[in-house]
C-alpha cells in the first residue's frame, strides 16, 4: 500500500471546511492503525492537526500510547506541538511528504525529533503532490478573495 | 482569585489514575475558561497532558481558538508538544508554577514560545507546592513499588 497516498486522500478532506489540506497516517505491521487531517477550523479547534489526530486514534485502536513498533506518514513537516507529540507517542520512524521550510519542527526550522525524551527518525520525500495540494489551496482561496 | 492554586487543585485530581499530578488553567478577564489534569494513564492517550486540555477546553467555552486575550497557569513548564500548543492556541502570557529542567520547553532546556508563529510570555512563579505535589507522587510510587 502507497501510505503517502493514503494520507494525501485524507488530506483532500480537509478542504471541504477551509482547513489547509494536510494528511497524516500511522502505521503497525503494514497496516494503517490511525488517520488523520487537518480539521482546525471545523472544529475550532487550533490541536486538530492531521498528526496529532492520527495519533490519538492509533493510540485509541491498540489501546495504548506506546508506538513505538509504529511509523507515520504525514503529508506536511510536522510543527512543534506535533512534533512533540509524536515523540510523546514515541513514534519510531517519520517519513514527510514536503517540508515547512518556515515552521516545520523535523528539521527544517528546528529539530525537535531528537534530544528529548525520545528520538524518532526522520525521511523527507520531497513529494511534489504533497506541496501542490497546499499551493492549490492557497490559489483558490486567493481566487474567491479577488472575486 | 488564586489562579495557581486552581490549577494545582485539578493536578491533584490526576493521581487516582496513576498519573502524574499537574494541572493548568486559561483566564480571561480574570475568569477560568479553560480546566486541564493530566490524564495520559487515564485516557491512554499521551496528547492528553493538563495544558493541552486546558486550552482545548477554553476553546470550546470560547467558540474560538484564537485565545489572544488569555493568559494560562499551568503547575510544571510545559513540554514541547504542549509549549507548541500554547502558541497555536496564541495564547498571551503563561504562569509556570515549576521548571521541568529535563524536558521543559519554555525555557529550561529549550523554549519554543519565542520564534516561531507567536510569541508567549512567560514568568516562572518557582512556587514549591507545585514541585512538592511531583515529588511526593514518584515518592509514593517508590514506596508502593519496594513493598
Amino acid at each position: 500500500m502507497n501510505f503517502l497516498k493514503e494520507a494525501l486522500n485524507l488530506a483532500a478532506k480537509s478542504i471541504e471546511f477551509g482547513d489547509v489540506p494536510i494528511g497524516a497516517v500511522v502505521i503497525k505491521d503494514n497496516q494503517i492503525v490511525g488517520r488523520g487531517y487537518n480539521q482546525k477550523e471545523k472544529t475550532l479547534d487550533a490541536s486538530a492537526h492531521a498528526e496529532m489526530l492520527a495519533l490519538k486514534n492509533a493510540a485509541k485502536t491498540l489501546g495504548t500510547y506506546h508506538l513505538e513498533d509504529c511509523i507515520m506518514y504525514s503529508t506536511l513537516e510536522p510543527c512543534c506541538m506535533c512534533a512533540g507529540a509524536i515523540i510523546n507517542f514515541r513514534i519510531k520512524k517519520l517519513y514527510i511528504g514536503t517540508r515547512n521550510q518556515r515552521f516545520g519542527c523535523c528539521g527544517s526550522n528546528i529539530n525537535l525529533l531528537t534530544g528529548l525524551n525520545h528520538t524518532t527518525e526522520v525521511e523527507f520525500l520531497d513529494d511534489p503532490m504533497c506541496s501542490e495540494i497546499i499551493s492549490d489551496f492557497f490559489k483558490t482561496i486567493r481566487k474567491e478573495n479577488n472575486k
